[in-house]
């Protein structure tokens, strides 16, 4: 199963990135440096557009709010429905680098004053890196499957890492060398906690928390239902209670990927479930009190795990399509680039 | 059934919102028109949070990008999780004026520098009305319902009048007009169309849009959860071919809520949903060439009429109730007011 081995490829995959960051960065970088902007824009489409959606929450996280920072779909930007503003610098995240949307919202912000574009792609020689100033290929990504899984967590750690280095240059060494192994972690704890669930008993996947975390639940919900066409949401973890929380039964499994400000509620929010006789997974950072956990073991605040807490959910689709004879590697109805 | 009820009233309610448009949003006028504020929030849980969502693209819109505006749920500001700049305008949105969250958001916010709070609610003598410096109070609403219906819509309409009266105030005496009679429309077409459907062969429920038709979107999406514990989501319209389109069968119903400069690629995505065996549902301004469409009959391109087409998926929720057996009057899980 060509999906499940690209699941388990990922500290690998993490390992050599961090091994060739500081070159396969480093023109991205010097664009960069050169000025010194004040607001960013991440667009993307699909999984890209929730990395879009992570780097851009760690962009106002990183920088302290100094820099201002937008996630945008390839179609909002292509379909003149949300605008880019002068004087700004766009990222463009496109796996295979084809993807019409987000190819041809690159080529229109590079007609907006002062813009500059980098693409962050595993495809070299791709139409999107023709439209940027600059770009980062992650060659080495060679991902068959039309779900993206390594690509979504390498990519994610490329662009985290390279924001720690442009707006905080103090934590990236640490980084690069601390992701890889709670990659290795996370793969291995969520193994051993998908194996325990029933998923044949489970049909409906509800990811919970906040900003990156957030990017990293919407991410699960189209991971599970890519995969295994089950019934999945993503909200703010307090929003649950405030209408989907209706639909908890012993069928729900409700994953919540804690922050560190807002911990205490998530957890009360995860018991406010069990109560209604759902069942729970808490994603977190460190080792909590909750007899069902996934530990990223990242120590550190700034929310710098956020991708890898997506991999729990990546191996419940494909689970969940292997108990349900369903074949992961190739979703009805997907192609691997969507072109217009 | 309170809820059937309380959807078919919406052209009343909208019509009596009207008329007394200028008399329950004066203080807020005034407050607002004192200083000339660049920087606005609205700020709301459930429901509430997805008319904050429709209320911040308006302000964008009508305000022709020159106000910067931001949506976020209470929870996010109570738990200190997003930040409000100084200098800025807040507008506080719950129905009953008591959810905990978003009365503990406004508390916080007027401890900011120069920030001036707005509470807009059905909740006369409510406390989300002692943290606000002028308030908007609807007690013309009385909705016994769990769920949000008429209140959202009618919330929406004042508050999207509001903007225009305040940005273009050329504007408002037509949309003031305008909408009640729209209203009756939708909620009539909506009743036709919804007739015809097979609600005990749909299980899946997908609404698409942008901007403030997305929030529009989302609002759907609790709703049909809530009311008739449905499997359903929300996108941005083209964001559906990148992954959850491998879900569409027989049994999936995709509405899509076209804005006029994406109209043509959002029905292409309708076709192709079509093709692939899926029910559609086209939710429009105006008639166009779809045969199961729903129109709003609003003409004007500034998506006021944005809240009106969460009509159609009220209607799918309460409809679905019934063909299963379950009362959307009372969900299970659910309180009409979140107390923490």
């Amino acid at each position: 199963m060509k999906t499940m081995k690209e699941i388990v490829s990922q500290p690998e995959s993490h390992k050599l990135a961090a091994e060739v960051f500081f070159d396969i960065t480093a023109d991205a970088v010097r664009l960069i440096s050169k000025k010194n902007r004040r607001r960013m824009y991440f667009v993307g489409c699909g999984s890209s557009y929730y990395i879009a959606m992570g780097l851009s929450e760690q962009v106002k996280r990183i920088s302290k709010g100094v820099v201002s920072s937008t996630c945008l779909s390839g179609s909002e930007i292509m379909l003149g429905l949300s605008s880019v503003e002068s004087d700004s610098l766009v990222v463009g995240i496109s796996r295979s680098g084809e993807s019409s949307e987000t190819v041809a919202a690159l080529e229109k912000c590079r007609g907006i004053k002062n813009v500059e574009c980098i693409s962050l792609t595993c495809g070299s020689g791709s139409k999107i890196i023709s439209h940027s100033d600059a770009h980062i290929v992650l060659d080495f990504i060679e991902e068959d499957s039309v779900v993206m899984t390594n690509s979504f967590t390498t990519m994610s750690f490329v662009a985290s890492a390279m924001i720690r280095q442009i707006l905080a240059p103090g934590l990236v060494k640490e980084y690069l060398e601390v992701i890889p192994l709670s990659t290795e972690k996370t793969v291995e704890q969520s193994g051993k906690i998908i194996e325990k669930l029933d998923l044949n008993a489970l049909s409906s996947f509800v990811f919970l928390g906040y900003n990156e975390y957030l990017a990293a639940a919407f991410e699960g919900t189209i991971k599970v239902i890519e995969t295994s066409l089950a019934n999945s949401n993503a909200f703010q973890t307090l929003e649950y209670r405030h209408g989907p929380i209706s639909t908890v039964n012993p069928s729900t499994l409700v994953c919540v990927l804690p922050g560190v400000r807002s911990s205490k509620e998530e957890h009360a929010l995860l018991r406010d479930v069990a109560d209604k006789g759902g069942k729970t997974i808490c994603i977190s950072g460190n080792p909590i009190d909750h007899n069902c956990s996934i530990v990223t073991d990242y120590k550190m605040e700034d929310y710098g795990d956020w991708f890898l807490r997506a991999i729990p959910m990546q191996l419940i689709g494909v689970k969940r399509a292997e108990v349900h004879g369903i074949n992961p590697d190739s979703p009805v109805n997907l192609t691997r680039v969507v072109r217009l």
